[in-house]
């Protein structure tokens, strides 16, 4: 078994900041970098690589639907072909900096609101597909939901992620709130502990379900993201790659 | 002597079209495909780059300041660190779209404002050299100014254009129009193969000049730009690479 | 019984065309200008604006969701509050060329995906209700919808449109394209007359459905769209308000 | 003499947050509202408003070149029509908030690379001060440059400005660095409150320069820009309109 943690870096845009990709970057494993979409753009994407690299921090494609304003949190109605090349695109730009930097694309990652359609629309889930299969790449998602289905059925490698910062519900949904509040640190450590050794999380009905872990996400704009990101680093030290150690 | 003809394709946007890309590609053989800053958006790119593969156009990157409203054709102050990021950026993610056809990257050549902006200002010449060094592809520009200096200063591979469908004034500098006009066809085929085989043009003053040309560029939004570009080509054929014969 | 002619206007987007609006205005009696979301900018709104004005053209304000990529025709998930922030924000904009060309706004009209979502969704016809009646002017759509009975039930002024260039079905639904087809101007008209006089019209399924119609629109990038203008304006001139002939 | 205190306010976008606007507001008399095209949006800037409102603080549109990933601080090329209708956009679209809520525009003042153009480039200053006298509003500047010139020499009423959080040349121009740095507040307070005692101003070089203010301006995204707000409002409250006190 062996557990990595991801976070979602580099979502500054311009003089903008967003979270303290700083602080957090050396307690995970893998960063997923913005493409400029939802946030980021082409100075902040080369930052963060350089920041990511610095760490020896792994780096995947966190794109997104185009809407920076709405930060790529609002569903929009699009094809398979559009998403397609507008994944695709997003891709390309990141590994433009991943290359000049002789760095590899690990992994890809849907943000926001792509997110939540990907794990609901066939189509969706299937453009991703087709960029990871391009890539060869394995494709980050929440376990039992259709495009685990999706992927796994094309043959892809796909990385179940578990949320240190966000709540389950009894259909092991998400409990997603707008904007993402302070969690107690100790206390998202132990469940990701128990997700990762025991498979179970309690839910916000109170009974615990089952869960899959390959991959712990935590948020860099929880407001005690960096507390957070230590407390998990610690109790999964002993289950993470040897190389991250 | 080898001479090609370019010219910028697939600078539709969303719903926009602009140029007819379809009716020229059959008389180019270098396509300078936007990149989405000035013009363009994925959906656009892929469409382009499949047009000029079925036609075995040789692609380049068409990258630009980001300015979609204004064309790319307001001058912006920028540092050389940022333009590279801008370039970069577009260039990667034009490659995707080449990787994903079995294509590759053939040359690059800004657009625009930052095309004029890198005739005249070193940071900018150098910004789009660092580029070019890391793909080892060739730039575009006009002979005799400063991103020539630079780009063979560099060691790189510098292809002086020579426009088809704008005038030259004494001091080789093209008249720039705000929207392209109508030009004789077979005016603009004659001073192109002069151009080609005695490296001359006539300026609008009256005089002679020297010239040097290795590409003869042909712009999609002239007017009767599909004339210009068929007449330009029977008229270089002789003298075109056998490949694209 | 008085019948006007709308057209959505002022499309365009830097460089970018979109539809022959000089052509068509003289055939109109309300101009439904965009507002720079979905297509146009300061420069071209401040034109349209202009253009109307030559021809004595009502000018009503067409919002969007915010989607220049999209052209507006991608629905989003926006609350009440959001889509009336939004169009307020086009409207002011909209307002500010009018009122220093001594015009006033004549009435709104959704475009694109956010017609449709008016149609359908009780917040968003709220929000926009809510712009409707600060400014006290009326609201353009289809009767017998949703958009119909929350502008009405407020004590609004509902403007029913009948569409020139597209079909309905039997349940009195447009069947929507893409992108809009050359239609036959004869036949575009006789139905636009047969909708005032008889408040009926032919389905794509054959029977006839009732309509209603203060408004008949055209479409500006319909291809053949200035001769349905022009013939749709003849056929109903005898219907049109005075001041307009 | 009657000294105002003025801010830029309500520049986050979308998620993104710029300055402590709530911490900030008790402070100041006069809010220069960003419109969209550095930073804000239609929410932004329904919530700036409303807020600058709560504390009887006046408005004036803050507007820029289209540049929100530069945040409006990149000088572009453009012709004085364009401004004249970019600026007209932004400021129509801010009435439009104020006018929701009762509230009149008090000023303009240009944004960023606009407000140094305007002061060195007459065609920009004159398209400024067109929508100054359409709307019969006051406009912000640097006194002795050439956008006073401009503004008094068209009978429009211009405020000269002096900068707390910002360091003066010999020349009178503002040392400007790309993001602000700590001041001392006691420091600041202390400048502004001889500025505006003595009309007088210690240079970086060491020598007295001569100053005009009516509105002294702090920036919210200097970092200890509450207290420095703070201060400053504690030493020029005696010279402040009654209403503000």
């Amino acid at each position: 078994m062996s557990i990595n943690i991801n976070c979602d870096m580099g979502e500054g845009f311009g003089l903008y900041q967003m979270g303290d990709d700083e602080a957090i970057m050396p307690y995970v494993t893998e960063a997923n970098i913005a493409c400029g979409f939802h946030a980021s753009d082409p100075g902040h994407m080369h930052k963060t690589v350089l920041l990511a690299k610095s760490y020896g921090v792994k780096i995947g494609a966190h794109f997104s639907l185009p809407d920076l304003q709405g930060f790529g949190r609002r569903e929009m109605k699009v094809s398979r072909e559009e998403i397609f090349d507008i994944v695709l695109y997003q891709v390309g730009a990141l590994i433009a900096f991943l290359d000049i930097n002789n760095l590899t694309l690990n992994h890809l990652k849907p943000h926001g609101a792509l997110y939540g359609m990907a794990a609901r629309q066939q189509e969706i889930a299937e453009a991703i597909a087709d960029v990871a299969e391009h890539y060869q790449v394995s494709v980050f998602g929440l376990a039992g939901t259709l495009h685990e289905e999706v992927y796994k059925g094309r043959g892809l490698d796909f990385v179940p992620e578990f949320y240190a910062d966000l709540e389950y519900d009894r259909d092991g949904h998400l409990v997603i709130t707008r904007s993402h509040d302070v969690v107690n640190p100790s206390v998202a450590a132990a469940r990701c502990l128990r997700a990762v050794m025991e498979r179970k999380v309690a839910t916000v009905e109170g009974a615990d379900i089952d869960v899959q872990v390959s991959s712990v996400c935590v948020h860099s704009d929880t407001p005690n993201s960096v507390e957070v990101a230590k407390q998990v680093r610690e109790v999964l030290s002993p289950y993470m790659p040897a190389t991250t150690k």
